[in-house]
């Protein structure tokens, strides 16, 4: 733990907020400090439930939470419909942003929540998790970096995020309620193969974005099922696909097609296990004689995590909170650009959906 | 060896009649009785350098091998255009006929060639090898025998077939050539990939094929990369990806995704060996308590290949020529469904290219 940790409310207490609360505590350069929900027996059971230390503050109502002056910075694990209202209080307090994904229902609702930590001065990061494992750092080398073998021009990436939801969940999930999260498994799963997406691309924003065909939304109109391309015709023509289902068996698959080779993950956004991540390399591939076999197959590279992946997200999203608070600098530029860009495009799949899979352009 | 194996004719000395005249060299029930060429000295030429035996027929045109009544078979390596010609030629003159896919320029060619070996009763089958790979018959358990672990509902496919071609290829290739293989990249590569979509669905036809952006040419038109989706509504949605090119680095991946469980290959159409071939299977996986992991890892299942694959698809064709050959039967229907379909999909993946990527329904 370093002398001075950045000091940690939780907003809410959904399953996920159990998750980050022990990366929280993992991490060396945060604290978990204060906890909240709107009801003070809810919280409590949390806490007991999760073990938390007798020193960490609960509070029954999220306002207590952000008024609370030893807060520095806050988790926001709430329904996608309320992250605009409780982002833009918790700026206004001067509380840095950990906003969990999707950051809010529309481009317009995060502009709002990112104006109000600009104007506030606090960091804003959303709570996509792998983009911090040591993993994507090792892909990303192969990708982007000047190294003798690399991918080379990215043609084509496939990313799915599928899980089989029980039937309670179907039912009672506040991701299918169309007042709670009315983007459901689109921007649940599917901002998971959209982040990807723009990841292997450098973050550059596609040209088009359409919707493909088979569509499937509960009762209430939400989207439990769909698909989408995604087309860059700059520098050079890339394609993306992504497919997100609460009705499919988990899958979390991640492939990027180059001009000189490609990259494979099977577990992007949760991996297999905490300590150790994998990822399939191929590079170099030709058939051999005769075409009955190949020259190479693929190089599976361990990337050891050292600390899990969340707790790797809270300790860079901390540093970063250090940084100003020791006003060695301003916010960092770079998070919010990424969650804006993921967020534009969960937005043009959702346009084109409603459009009847037409093209959106951005 | 057989007592009275099928003898082949090979009209053509392609790349590929290299690797099947090996194939049928192989087979236990087929025997390399002839093989021809346009010219007396190219057909020396691969007899010697390929080490064929003494006793192979070598002839300096095909319609002097179509004519040889000790040819019961014939395999036709030829450019896609000139299949309609041979193959109808080859079936008029009672010669079962095994030919390279694609088939035919369309559909309409490919009903000729049918047409032709219905009322001539010989046997008809395209090249296509993994077909004829046990792993091939290992997933398809998993796909529709009543196992107590399968895929179940198939939701989700994803295929790519590509090659980085060099230069020379994309300069002087048959493959390349608007009048001799006008399907390009589509013809030779998507083809698997439609099989591939096709046999997941147990050969049922999609509602409607869509080519997606991003389709490049050459100079001359010919297709050198594309990608569409095929879309089945019935009996449940489906949506399967397909993804080819001559530009990009190799890639034969299958990725099926279904409501129990999902498989993935990474060398589909060619194995990485000719011995043994593997495909990962995932069932029933679920993230762990605090998702901070899964509860399952995919499971790698090695197949023997005993005979390469492409022996397996000569041993195949013999063994329903003899059949016929015995009179035990007459040709058997599935195989020439399975090309045709694939033709029609080919096919439709080609007008949606031309309309500007709009949807096609079959």
């Amino acid at each position: 733990m370093t002398a001075n940790p950045i000091r940690f409310g939780v907003v809410g207490c959904a399953e996920i907020a159990r998750k980050v609360a022990r990366a929280i505590s993992l991490a060396p350069n945060a604290t978990l400090y204060a906890i909240a929900s709107r009801s003070v027996e809810k919280v409590q059971k949390f806490a007991a439930t999760n073990g938390l230390a007798e020193s960490v503050k609960v509070y029954g109502s999220y306002d207590q939470l952000l008024d609370d002056p030893g807060v520095d910075a806050v988790y926001l694990p709430l329904p996608t419909s309320v992250h605009v209202q409780w982002a833009v209080l918790a700026a206004r307090k001067k509380k840095h942003v950990l906003l969990e994904k999707p950051t809010a229902l529309d481009v317009a609702e995060l502009d709002q929540i990112l104006e109000a930590c600009q104007s506030n001065g606090v960091q804003f990061m959303d709570g996509t998790m792998w983009l911090h494992n040591p993993r994507t750092a090792n892909m990303k080398q192969l990708l982007f970096d000047k190294v003798n073998r690399s991918v080379g021009r990215v043609n084509f990436i496939h990313s799915t995020s599928t899980m089989a939801a029980t039937p309670e969940f179907l039912e009672s999930n506040i991701r299918v309620k169309p007042d709670l999260d009315s983007l459901g498994a689109l921007g649940d799963l599917g901002w998971y193969s959209i982040s990807a997406s723009l990841w292997a691309k450098n973050n550059q924003l596609p040209t088009t974005v359409a919707a493909l065909p088979g569509v499937t939304r509960n009762a209430a109109g939400v989207i439990l099922s769909c698909s989408a391309t995604l087309h860059w015709d700059q520098p050079h023509q890339t394609l993306a696909i992504i497919h997100c289902s609460f009705l499919a068996h988990t899958s979390m698959d991640l492939f990027i097609g180059g001009s000189n080779g490609s990259l494979y993950v099977k577990d992007l956004a949760i991996p297999y296990q905490e300590t150790c991540a994998s990822f399939d390399f191929t590079f170099g591939a030709k058939f051999v004689d005769l075409h009955i076999g190949w020259n190479v197959e693929p190089e599976k590279v361990d990337v050891a995590t050292g600390l899990p992946q969340e707790t790797l997200m809270v300790q860079e999203f901390a540093r970063l909170v250090e940084s100003i608070r020791d006003s060695l600098s301003g916010p960092c530029a770079k998070w919010p650009q990424i969650s804006r860009n993921t967020q534009l495009v969960v937005d043009a799949v959702k346009k084109s959906i409603d459009l009847g899979c037409k093209p959106v352009s951005l």
